[in-house]
């Protein structure tokens, strides 16, 4: 059996669940919709993306601009197991209706609402948990990336409690309106931040408190992470857990990787698609246990962590693979490291 | 008695001295010295600070630029009491035995090693330790930051345990060399950062650890601090302890100061001079209290907030006030808020 | 005679009109008019300033954070001679009807078309033609910049024709909000930009074409321009003139004023409020004669060097000195170089 | 025949022109010298190209890092037909005497000095004059920019005089040390730029003179040019023979393209290795034609487009192909758009 997967919504996420979506052998994309006739809707159709517009406005719009659509998302939702919801926060809760009436199961993104699915989602957590369920919520890229290492760190050594600083990018590289240039902005002002409880929503026994910030950047968040472990460890002990985790890359001084400018340069050198980090990046030099509490810094690929997740989720919402295949089979496909 | 100061080097902290300086009822500005005749120099000049030159070639260099020069480095220490040594890191420690031989008394600054002075110094921590000392390290603005919030905590409540993570502006607003222009950078990135044990320079039985990243901001500095406390306490105590003690101010939501950028517009509405903030500015909104662990934000003007503590220093060194005159003179001719 | 001043609109550039016009011995500053009881209007009250609020729902809100508030802009607009209005571009002209009830005479800032006034104004350009207007139009920073060297340059040499490429900091330093982080956006991408007809506003004969795009930065404008002379000069012929031109500022590598950050730096240490630079800055080194047409760059602080205009526009309106006695009690006021 | 090919030196433009090289039918990468086992080491051998060590400290330190060397610079030169020296500015000229002895040709790149090669060098500007050369300097990716548009005008239309300022990235993506962060810097800051005169070793009788700043961002330099034609012209006859110009792509509103940001998505989308735009982009709406004078706006990707000019210069240096057939190869195998 092959999954018929639709993509609604061709920006940051959507265009990359797409990519993806396409090069697995047990899928097949069905088709993408968009609500603009720009570059991204072009380069859609010149990789042989079959395009739906979002809106009857929309298809006009599209034909004006000499782009070929099939018609709008209603339609594509007539042809689709299951459609992939990349729209801007808060209107995949809006959309629900409309997949619910098509009897089509809907995987969302961690810009919506936990409440707008079954299951909020990170494939090495709670892959189960979501096996068969209709309505699963990737969760966000950061949840996505503190679920991964901390989840790790409880699995095999438990963890009593866990603090995270976020230091955030202020914009996506295509983002030319937002700000700030030049300031650090607390976000939100009043902490914590909502992190903590969203990590709760696929790890509700983790007690956790987190930090948001703002920085003038535009490629990948750094958190700054502790925890307190159950048992003794030293380093080495952590560094080993992450190295044998699930979608955790180590890097740092050896191969100068010491920046997130140099994972950038890094992911560019690699060959990924659009430079795209898919793997958690743990700085191997900041892991550093003081006093029963493990410290370390990692980097997140705002724009890429979250498309494994995507993929997964597909198959367990399917039940077409049990966690182990699919994620063997996404990672082989996405070229992951290790 | 009326001090005799002289300030070798006019960069960043030495312009802010020297001005500090001047308008100490029991101190004169002798004379400061300066490597280069730019625009520092003629402004220098223009207020009136007898200027003499770093080194002989100094001294034909300000001369061809029209500039009066009295002497060099040397003559300015025949007439001083105490010289503040804010020349680039490392170079303090070079220049010590000049001022040894000239048997003047010496501010150092926190660029230097621990090991240069007799007593690393923030006033409201150690001002007893530093009376009458001949040599005084004032710590670097971060530590200044950490000791100033960490030590009223500390003072009120106890500290277990204390943990920050720092986010730095990369580099001065008027230092265009230095980046990252798109990036974050761990710094160093082998944790701890050296910030945990400058902290025990002053407080040394403070159990803590630091975490630094550097961000491409040029105002103010933002460290994300956890402390863990020996008395239950509510956010609402903390917040009070904040209030009550020197050199930090609670900012927040109600009066718009959201981020760095809101506090240097407010330093410059202020009318401080180069829009100063010496105060650490904590977040009212940030302090929280989760299972006897408090979190907070705080800001740190980098350029500013060891100028009290230069003063401070100075006194103490002469032994020409207690630290409750010291700082009082010092907080009102700064005009310090509260 | 003291002219009754109210100001409309207490951001960039209405707080820095406010203090200006308190420094004028022959104006009174009745009242400023603000919508939000932010730290913004704290400091006005701190400065003695009555404040009003910009519509009903203000009162209240600034009662509720304990601000005193005098009455409205109604009230506002009953006890002056003449209203500068600086609220947000487009805002002018809905209030003007407002100012022409209550019989005020009005000045107007550079995000108002045109149309708004009888008058464009730049005081070294056409103060005689605005005199006993009954509105006038400061124009932009940008325009004022233009005007005031290309005005000098037909004064003196005759200009045939001039080019300008404006790079345009993207955000103010207190705006966290716009971007870009990291680009360079033509702004517009359709060429030319609305700055060449606004300089004609002022200058109406001048041919002028112009070109803008915005990057990362926050304070600051630098104009790369052009001009092609009616008769042949050298460029220390072009300096010269600039050295006579009124709020024209020499600046260069002898006292290392080599970028925008430098200018900062330079008004930090002259002590100006806000780090303000009234001056439109010309790059020395940067003045190049080739081939009968002389190229220079120059630097506008986008907050500050329509300040001095507006305090001309008032005296010009009112009719209460000619051009020299205006700008020479306002650039005295102000403290400005030369 | 295949031309043998080494690259001496494998940062921004040596890993680009090795992967460019290996792409073509007609060449042979026969290995790339490096300084440091890094990760751009490891990825080369990986991609499997033969790997030197520049130095002979090099060698131990890549076998101590465990990564396979095939021996010095000196042997790369025993095996080769020509060598790209992509090493930093300067060093070029000094390792010409090792080229020479080793009697291999040599292509420099734009940061050496036009005297170290026979031939200053854009192909479609003078391919055939570097027909047959033993040294070539492909130039620098701002004039190599210039060159192709105004090549272009001055083909089509005849170009009496033009000028170009130079909106400059400061670093480029992965370089963490460079600022600024926040200011617009003249570079130089004596007018004019050395980019005129290095256009004039390409196209030696066109009048031009050129002005540069470095801004905050890392992705593209922006040239706002402008010239004066031999013939009367509508903006729609530019955007023709731009069109029609090889190199050049004309991009926009319609699809979106408004920004270097956009244009950094868009290499994304296109799925170029590390999103390299080898094409000069015009933006078509910036076309504009006043009294005589033609105006635009170009972007060039400074890592990239010199890089089909490499290609190119090692085919004319070997006389292995004419133009055409040299630039249709080259093209079409780095996919390049038109």
């Amino acid at each position: 059996m092959v999954i018929k997967v639709g993509v609604n919504g061709f920006g940051t996420i959507g265009r990359r669940v797409a990519d993806a979506v396409a090069l697995q052998p047990d899928m097949k994309l069905v088709g993408v919709a968009k609500t603009k006739p720009d570059y991204k809707a072009q380069l859609a159709l010149k990789k042989g993306y079959p395009l739906y517009a979002s809106g009857e406005a929309g298809v006009g719009e599209f034909e004006k601009a000499g782009l070929k659509v099939e018609g709008t998302v209603e339609d594509l939702l007539k042809t689709v197991d299951i459609i992939v919801d990349a729209t801007p926060g808060g209107v995949g809760e809006k959309n629900k209706p409309a997949y619910e009436k098509a009897r089509v199961k809907a995987v969302f993104e961690g810009g919506e609402k936990a409440r707008v699915a079954a299951v909020s989602f990170v494939a090495q957590c709670n892959y189960d948990k979501a096996y068969g369920a209709d309505t699963i919520r990737v969760v966000s890229c950061n949840t996505t990336g503190l679920c991964r290492t901390l989840h790790t760190l409880d699995s095999v050594f438990g963890v009593k409690k866990a603090r995270a600083t976020l230091i955030r990018r202020a914009a996506d590289p295509e983002d030319i309106k937002r700000g700030p240039i030049d300031a650090i902005v607390p976000d939100p002002t009043t902490l914590p931040s909502h992190h903590g409880p969203d990590v709760n929503t696929v790890l509700p026994t983790l007690p956790i408190t987190t930090v948001a910030l703002k920085v003038p950047n535009t490629y990948m968040h750094v958190h700054s992470v502790s925890a307190d472990l159950r048992q003794p460890v030293k380093s080495e002990d952590v560094i080993e857990a992450f190295q044998r985790a699930p979608r955790v890359l180590l890097v740092g001084k050896d191969e100068g990787l010491i920046s997130t400018a140099h994972l950038f340069d890094f992911a560019r050198d690699l060959g990924r698609p659009r430079q795209d980090i898919y793997e958690i990046c743990v700085w191997r030099e900041s892991v550093m246990v003081v006093d029963g509490e493990v410290h370390y810094l990692q980097a997140v690929h705002q724009e890429a962590d979250v498309i494994p997740e995507n993929i997964d989720a597909i198959r367990a919402a399917l039940k077409s693979a049990d966690v182990e295949k699919s994620m063997k089979t996404t990672d082989s496909t996405l070229k992951m490291l290790k």
